[in-house]
């Protein structure tokens, strides 16, 4: 069935009957507004995706990209410290998609956001030339906000899980590589899967100074942080952690895609040195990598990463901007 | 300058220069998230404008098209009795857009949300096919909430200001109308004005029982609020206020649009009728028509449309539906 054929309203009175009643919403789906009763900090954000510009439809099935709609959302809020708690979800999709494909979008959705005690309570629907999903997510911050700004000079400098994945199965997609090793990277892609145990345990202990999750390339990222901290930093390009499939298809060395492919949705933080044995717990007890990459350095000494050799290296492009000329 | 030239990160950096700094924003645009210390009750709600769904460039100037993202889902927190107080604005649009429009498009939003004390905590921007504006914008009900689900049967059933004129501005549109008489339909619809001071001054009073906005016409949205409401309603179709513009374009008689049209953005209401005198003191020093146009009847008498007669009157369609067939 296309949706011009089921319509907005019978499309949206179904899907009200799919979302649990959930005693944190005074009113959810169906009025003008959904109400809420909010104390302490809220933390909230809004991300998109756009056909043909975020995915495309023949890489990802509805349910995942329901999932990573939910997952791309959730990964800003864990990485100010906070933990999610309520949806929005405004979409616009051509009126001969097909219910069926939609039903599977927000099965994904709501399997990922009741994973994590999400409650969707409102949103919006129209038609579109193309389907855009565009979702804001609310969170609270238990421990206080981590921000972007905190970084100090001596600082280490961490990342979690692995770079450039979601970058290498970006590419793998384009170049209709099908075969065993393709998958763990195009899997990244499609559906990215946020630090959230990571994120708990070092907010609750107070381990890190700064933190941004990793969806623009590590360069660009780590920019962002340096310039909002008023720091600089040294990045070692050997430590930078890579997956196994990433290694095997890309070489040694091949550092680019691990320091500018978007999308990996890990985080990258500081912590001053005295937290470093905190942290490798942390690890061990989350079973996720946590790796060293570098050092905070005065903001007049700039951001650099440095070769085997100690060298600066200088990736071919810095990092992902929307609308920066290729 | 086309947006490929400047690039994602340093139009927000530019934007964030404009956006004036807010006692009640802890941490606003430029982390990850927004943070904010909310208590009381938050309102909620998203809504979006697609181009060439609903919106064509060659109809709207892009400063109208920022205000009128922020003035529909202000439509929203006033119907529910409560107050807008900070927005988020997820974006995507073409490459090749230019920089200028896209300021315009700031300029027209950020003056309609500062007039009503509206702060802009966050968003993202990214390419598309063509331009989406995506908003979710915050409130907080003082008073209280005003739901769909509060009318009961014997109330009187309102609207503020004029019906229609939006839905006959559209038509006029494509009509390529462009004399005098026309000027006013056309800005209802490229411009729509929500009530904020009848809405205001109806909740402090907790004058209604019942209220939403009239955003897809106003059998479909009367529909809504029966339906939650568990009510029928009896709409005397010669009680319904029409502008002169309308009345003069579409001649003595011509309900439908008035019945059907979307876009209004007029509050429709119910209230008790003990509280007709205090509803004309609030239209008058609001400087607002509030016109009852019918009463609440038990449901399993039905919703319906009396002619001049006391005839069943019924429109040739009922209202919109994003994805209907037409």
């Amino acid at each position: 069935m296309q949706i011009r054929d089921l319509g907005e309203f019978p499309f949206i009175r179904r899907l009200r009957g799919r979302v649990a009643a959930d005693p944190r919403v005074a009113l959810g789906m169906g009025d003008d507004c959904a109400a809420l009763s909010l104390s302490g900090t809220t933390l909230l954000t809004t991300d998109a995706l756009v056909e043909n510009v975020h995915f495309r439809r023949e890489w990802t099935s509805f349910v995942s990209l329901g999932a990573k709609a939910f997952a791309v959302n959730a990964s800003d809020i864990i990485a100010m410290g906070g933990e999610p708690t309520f949806a929005l979800l405004s979409l616009s999709m051509p009126q001969d998609d097909r219910v069926e494909d939609l039903d599977a979008f927000f099965d994904g959705f709501l399997a990922a956001a009741g994973e994590r005690q999400v409650a969707l309570i409102g949103g919006n629907m129209s038609a579109g030339p193309c389907l855009t999903v565009s979702v804001t997510l609310l969170g609270h911050a238990p421990h206080g906000i981590v921000t972007r700004s905190g970084a100090r000079v001596g600082d280490d400098v961490y990342v979690t899980g692995s770079l450039g994945d979601a970058a290498l199965g970006l590419r793998l997609f384009q170049e209709g590589r099908d075969d065993a090793i393709a998958q763990g990277p195009k899997d990244r892609f499609v559906c990215p899967q946020p630090r959230f145990e990571v994120a708990r345990a070092m907010t609750a202990q107070r381990l890190v100074s700064a933190m941004l999750d990793v969806s623009d390339g590590l360069l660009q990222d780590l920019g962002h942080l340096c310039e909002e901290s008023r720091v600089g930093a040294r990045i070692e390009a050997s430590r930078l952690p890579v997956s196994d499939a990433y290694r095997s298809l890309l070489g040694p060395g091949a550092w680019d895609l691990a320091l500018t492919g978007g999308e990996d949705y890990e985080l990258l933080f500081c912590a001053p040195p005295a937290r470093r044995a905190a942290l490798r717990a942390v690890a061990e007890t989350c079973g996720c990598a946590v790796t060293r990459i570098g050092t905070i350095v005065p903001e007049r000494d700039g951001s650099r990463v440095l070769d085997t050799a100690g060298e600066p290296y200088l990736p071919t492009q810095v990092g992902h901007d929307h609308f920066r000329r290729a």
